[in-house]
């Protein structure tokens, strides 16, 4: 997993847009600054936007990859994406090809919203481009579906033309630093691992709190809400990391097959297991922000959970009857992710009765964002004649100890291009975790308001 | 164990001392300054020096007691001790408690050299001071005793007038917050104390390092040497309460047993469990130090050792097959008292073969002096693609979290006053420990010689 990254050609569809400007150009930057991208390395963006020509989008790309030299950076129209568009793309790649000495390896990224995915898949495949004479990989981004059906649908049209082996699909929160050290943590560190069972956990909440709202994105995020946009795939990754047994060897299949394993041991989720709720209207640090109902872009009415609470349930030996709490939403209080981990109390209190020691259990939290760390909540003696038990944090942040992380999307475009797929969701468990949430989904009880800015509606005073 | 301090009158012999002056007057002054002592409260300072008055004795005590009135403070010279000069002691006191008011609360803290120990019990007996209408206690220093023999012969005297329940014998490193905190940390700590073991524990190593030589104790200190000084006493209740069973209660007996309880399940420490040490002489930081045996008072051709390392054996459930080293010496690296429990490692290390993945097992360090605190020293994955497990920390200081702590003998006084004796050394656990320690001490190997400034002979390189 640590083999240098080969010379290759990286073609990104969606060239122009978001995720290509916010995230990928500054992680390959980033990488090419680290020397770690191969020579010849050349990258192509597809659009469906005329204009760009090479220059424009080497304007685009110049902020990050300055340093990468012209003759890297090229651009193609993929027009309205007919059968005809993909044939010139696919001479564009092998005259580029051709002219770089490149030996046929190459990865699509589809930095593209869900309805340009297949059509995208079947235009590479009738093109051809599906196979090569080096490596051909494919990059997908969430959502992997909307419920059980569309994502087996969507995984049978990718494996109609690509293999599993042959597919990345992105969940960034799987490239976060705190979250690749959580597999660390447990299995390098027994002090934690012997107690991380249900003899020594009294519980786990995962949370993801944003501060925002909705944005610009409503009109995604009103066909979809909470569980399916946050829950489904994220909170059930981190889970699935924080639940998992050990893998027998650290390599990808290892470690997937026991996520999936997590799953398969998962309870079905069922309306009765989850609080939905949407944002009102209020005020936040005293500026005014609208409900979610009043948010362009949603339809009058809507019932889409901006919030969630969800009580996941693991029947196996290692978890039976832990209860772990997957929780997130929209304009919260901060934006926080996190996982706490409570721990049994002590079975006998020495200390209760007397004054000034009743304090909780001992917790450990792992911080995902902001400020990535992990703290473990203890109890010590205070200062002083009289014993009193006062709560303590031993304390650790990644930017002390190491200075500022990278961003997940330079780990995970170089894992890609290393044809790494640890930290990539494979199709089995996109379609268990659907399968898992479709009770809920199909029945989802009607959401209840929370107060923006607050910790969500079950927090409430 | 919380109740305030009642109203009592405190008889210091070594009134003129250096352990008055530098410990007991400045904690009294502490006591009184947080609004402890209780009113009246009444000091008679008494010495052999025959030029102290009243007056003179509260210059020496304005220092720490400025605030608590000159009517509180006065002298008596002890003389030569004879039994004319403990009735004009005890003259005095009833004098004393008439003009102020006090109803025979009474404690005696014999803040003297060994060799006046026994003729200062038999004369406050003779005076008929070992009672009174309301408490009496007499509190001591080490040593207690020499060997097993002496320190049974010092016990049989003092319970020839005192009951173990007036006789408070100070350690004073039992005075210390981390000592103290010792057991609040375990036993309300449930994350830590279920690993507490020989399932999980892998070995403990008790320090304390002096950087100072033998200074001017060197005639008290060349017939003791470290085992006697600090092993026997010190080490060894730290032992106590790192290894001892949660007690029934919080109360002092309960408390008591259980550190004696490890004596009873720890194994006789032989020859061949220690390694004794002497300082040479030589440079510490450029600055040219003399060997022991070049220090002023020391017997020529002295094999007293200054350092000791001693492996030490617990046969109970918990510890059986657990080594705990206990460690001291003088002329060391630097002043350091610590715990260090290391555990187990993981039973499958997944990161071995990984380059930059070779780290220690996880450690628990508590740091006693200077700087108390804790810290975890845990694995964690290096920021970065590739996986490199680095060691950190998580650590508390208590000074961060609560600013300078109180010296121990503040703990100690409040608790003589108090009459609660958990942090005080019990009868039979002084003669336990000596009897552990009688093979080493009757048959110790020969010293090997040190490099001042180093971490001991085994440290060397």
């Amino acid at each position: 997993m640590t083999a240098p990254i080969p010379p290759l050609l990286l073609v990104i569809f969606g060239a122009t847009g978001d995720l290509t400007r916010r995230k990928l150009l500054p992680a390959l930057g980033a990488l090419h600054a680290r020397g770690e991208l191969p020579s010849p390395f050349v990258i192509l963006g597809v659009a469906r936007d005329p204009h760009p020509d090479d220059a424009a989008f080497r304007d685009i790309a110049r902020a990050s990859l300055s340093q990468l030299g012209d003759a890297a950076v090229h651009y193609q129209s993929i027009g309205a994406g007919s059968p005809a568009d993909f044939t010139r793309i696919a001479d564009d790649i092998a005259a580029l090809e051709r002219e770089h000495g490149l030996s046929g390896n190459r990865v699509f990224y589809l930095a593209l919203p869900p309805q340009g995915f297949v059509e995208t898949v079947e235009g590479l495949a009738a093109a051809g481009l599906h196979q090569s004479a080096g490596f051909t990989r494919i990059v997908v981004e969430k959502p992997f579906g909307h419920d059980l059906e569309s994502s087996q649908a969507l995984n049978r049209r990718l494996h109609q033309y690509f293999d599993e082996s042959q597919i990345f699909r992105i969940d960034h929160y799987l490239g976060k630093e705190t979250v690749r050290n959580l597999m660390v943590f447990r299995f390098a560190n027994p002090v934690f691992e012997t107690q991380w069972n249900r003899d020594r956990i009294a519980h786990v909440e995962i949370s993801v709190a944003e501060a925002d709202g909705v944005g610009t994105r409503a009109a995604y995020y009103d066909r979809a809400g909470a569980v399916r946009d946050m829950v489904q795939n994220h909170l059930t990754q981190l889970l699935c990391h924080v639940a998992m047994e050990p893998p027998a060897t650290f390599d990808a299949e290892a470690i997937r097959d026991e996520k999936l394993k997590v799953l398969r041991s998962m309870r079905r989720v069922t309306p009765r297991d989850a609080l939905l709720a949407q944002y009102a209207g209020g005020s936040v640090d005293d500026t005014a922000v609208p409900g979610y109902l009043d948010e362009p872009g949603v339809k009058p009415g809507s019932t889409t959970e901006t919030f969630a609470a969800i009580d996941v349930h693991i029947d196996n030996w290692r978890w039976h009857g832990v209860p772990f709490v997957l929780r997130t939403g929209k304009r919260l209080r901060r934006r926080s992710t996190r996982i706490v981990v409570s721990f049994r109390p002590a079975p006998v209190r020495l200390f209760t009765g007397l004054p000034g020691c009743d304090v909780g259990p001992d917790k450990l939290t792992i911080f995902i964002q902001p400020d990535e760390g992990f703290s473990l909540t203890f109890s010590v003696k205070e200062p002083g004649e009289h014993i009193r038990v006062r709560e303590q944090q031993l304390g650790f942040k990644y930017r002390e100890a190491f200075g500022p992380l990278a961003d997940a999307y330079e780990t995970l475009l170089a894992d890609v291009m290393q044809g790494d797929h640890t930290l990539f969701v494979r199709s089995d468990w996109v379609e268990r975790s659907w399968y898992l949430y479709a009770p809920l989904l199909e029945a989802p009880p009607a959401p209840v308001p929370y107060r923006p800015g607050s910790w969500g509606p079950d927090a409430e005073p």
